[in-house]
């Protein structure tokens, strides 16, 4: 179960039930014409997950395995490690997942020394076919594992893309095992398509409860269940001059990746130019509790009056280490806490933080998951993509494409031409 | 070598001239009259230095130690840690270090199952010492590695505090070794002092030359050869209003724990309410390139123009893995980079992005390093203590207290102390 709380202040205005109902309607078409194909992903995906597991299973190869390397950025890779972070912990029986994103040599060498040829399936992730960084990690990963795919090692490989990319027409020109990416669903909003279902339901991980999660929001949101979501989005767009940023806090480090993933969605998707040719958009910023209450909490609480900030917490986390019984002489004062569990404590400091800001009269929310399950998690990726549509709806924006990043990408590619 | 280089666009205006001179005596007042005494730490330090080296070398049990855990939350860990990821790929011959820092109790089982108790160094450190959760993880530690300190375990443990703290009081009570503090070096700005020098010391890193590139940073700013650093803190100032963020891009992975540095000194340093009352601040938020390309850049190039966009990028980083020269059937168009190191490809993002975020306009400074070393590590600490200090100047706050963070404390005291 999650729990949506909001310490929201605004004046009450009429207004504000048209746009929750014109938003409705608009993410209701988005979603019948398939302007974006994530909104069944949770029902759609059922399949592909099935596919995947029929392949693992039947692959020796795999079967033998113990290790899966993600080749892939951004979109590709971050909900995957979001969801990998969140339960490796909890599944000691899942194959260990490692992240090929960043071409940085420090970090390349380092990971590439860990792998194990025998024991590793190389998923190559890359909407387009050619990302660069992917692409040129994925050469690297032929030359020095000498991967021959004419030679059998077909069954060490397999590959995410859109279909015809040409990184799909590379896989079936091989015979590499391939799954496809829905062409209306983007990068960031593919966490639940085969980008994220393929290889963690290979891992071991429970994708049937995560898609499902995802198809209960998404299903509830649509009958009008979560008309908190449709008010958050108003809110939020509406107060843009005021509270440009908001600020998630996780508090567990686990959530670490999941705020990082939230990044990007928020980030990528909502700084546009408008439709009328304006810049807007709101700056997503993620922070972990409470290590960063201890680094950023005093910029919220005495900083310009500027941000919202969220609250992601969980209830239930299993409470098996206590502070012991000790008492420290001269430091007895911190006794308070002893007998109470690390994690009380860390609950205890998300809710007087909360409470310290709410009293600043700053603009506060709270998403309460009961447990950390895959269900629930499931629920949360579906929450934030449904906001960020509807965000991206009140904005006026294409909440969908990346225009801004492709003359880098033109700037890249003249530079290495021009120079050879 | 480091070199300072920036795109401002702002009208020339002669008051500014003045508003650095005047920033610049102010600066000088805070470092004579001992405001902080972060400015002298690149000389100050290298006695503690000294001491810790002796005090290792002295002691049998360090000696054969290999892992240095520290306790220490916030400015007790983040300065520390982020020399530890930038340096511990060079150096293979240091000892490990481990950060135990939130109560997070799936972060602290994982982290305390490494730990092997006969080759382990526990260092606490903590200014006030009486950190709420520094001294409860202490407390664990005690407990579950009984430790016995009137027993000969007290050469397992060292203590990072300032004088006369209830933890120097309870370190002098059992002759457990502690280095001090200066009173004047708030947590922040504490990296340079005993906070870092001594485990980073202990671990073998070396810190002479980190300390020297700090001096020279220091010497070189009040000697007025640094100006830029006064012309940045007139200009990110004087712009708040219109862009109130500043974003560091780091373009190396070992930068990002450098990166949370920066946004924990500029967050809590600057995020206050001035002499008139006002609430002020910059918002400090840091990403990793190339990853975060794919993640933040379409906000920075078409979302609202709130944000400066600082580059920090290293030049001559080894160059030691080339892109294969492999050609992949129907994916040729990225051939292009084949041949070239992947540290050249991140190098060529990294300007290919500034030159694109540039040509929209947007205000841009770039910090880079000839070599990634640690005299240049020193100096770029250095540079941002300064920056900071002078940029609190500007906006009329005192830099080195965090008063909006107490009422947090005391709520959580209140719902510990109420319940029991």
């Amino acid at each position: 179960m999650i729990e949506f709380d909001n310490d929201f202040t605004w004046e009450s205005d009429k207004s504000i039930d048209e746009m929750m109902q014109e938003a409705y309607q608009k993410i209701l078409l988005e979603k019948e014409n398939g302007v974006s194909g994530y909104f069944t992903l949770g029902e759609d995906s059922l399949e592909i997950m099935e596919d995947a597991l029929a392949y693992a299973a039947s692959n020796e190869f795999i079967k033998k395995s113990d290790t899966i390397v993600i080749i892939g950025i951004g979109g590709s890779s971050l909900g995957t490690k979001a969801i990998d972070s969140i339960f490796k912990h909890q599944n000691t029986d899942v194959k260990k997942m490692l992240f090929l994103e960043n071409p940085d040599e420090i970090d390349l060498s380092e990971k590439l020394a860990s792998i194990e040829k025998e024991k590793t399936l190389f998923i190559i992730v890359s909407k387009s076919g050619s990302t660069i960084e992917t692409i040129s990690i994925f050469k690297e990963i032929i030359e020095r594992f000498s991967l021959d795919f004419a030679d059998g090692d077909k069954s060490r490989v397999t590959t995410i893309t859109d279909e015809d990319s040409v990184l799909h027409k590379f896989s079936k020109y091989y015979g590499i095992e391939s799954f496809l990416i829905p062409s209306n669903v983007g990068g960031r909003f593919s966490v639940l398509s085969a980008v994220g279902v393929v290889p963690l339901a290979i891992a071991g991980y429970d994708m049937k409860s995560i898609l499902e999660g995802a198809s209960i929001m998404a299903e509830r949101f649509f009958t009008k269940k979560e008309n908190h979501i449709l008010k958050k989005a108003v809110f939020l767009t509406k107060h843009k001059k005021e509270t440009p940023m908001n600020v998630v806090f996780s508090y567990a480090n686990c959530l670490e990746d999941f705020t990082k993933w939230y990044v990007q969605l928020w980030g990528e998707s909502l700084g546009k130019i408008d439709k009328q040719g304006n810049h807007t958009g709101l700056t997503p910023i993620g922070h972990i509790g409470s290590v960063d209450q201890h680094s950023f909490l005093q910029l919220i609480m005495q900083g310009p009056r500027d941000k919202t900030v969220t609250f992601i917490k969980v209830d239930n986390f299993e409470k098996d280490i206590k502070v012991p019984d000790i008492t420290l002489k001269f430091i007895e004062k911190t006794d308070y806490i002893n007998g109470y569990s690390f994690n009380e404590l860390i609950d205890g400091e998300c809710e007087a933080t909360k409470e310290s800001i709410v009293k600043e009269g700053i603009n506060v929310d709270a998403v309460t998951l009961d447990v950390l399950n895959e269900k629930n998690i499931g629920k949360l990726i579906m929450y934030y993509e449904l906001l960020t549509s509807l965000c991206g709806i009140m904005l006026g924006v294409n909440t969908y494409d990346q225009p801004g990043v492709e003359i880098g990408k033109q700037i890249l590619l003249k530079k290495f031409t021009k120079s050879s």
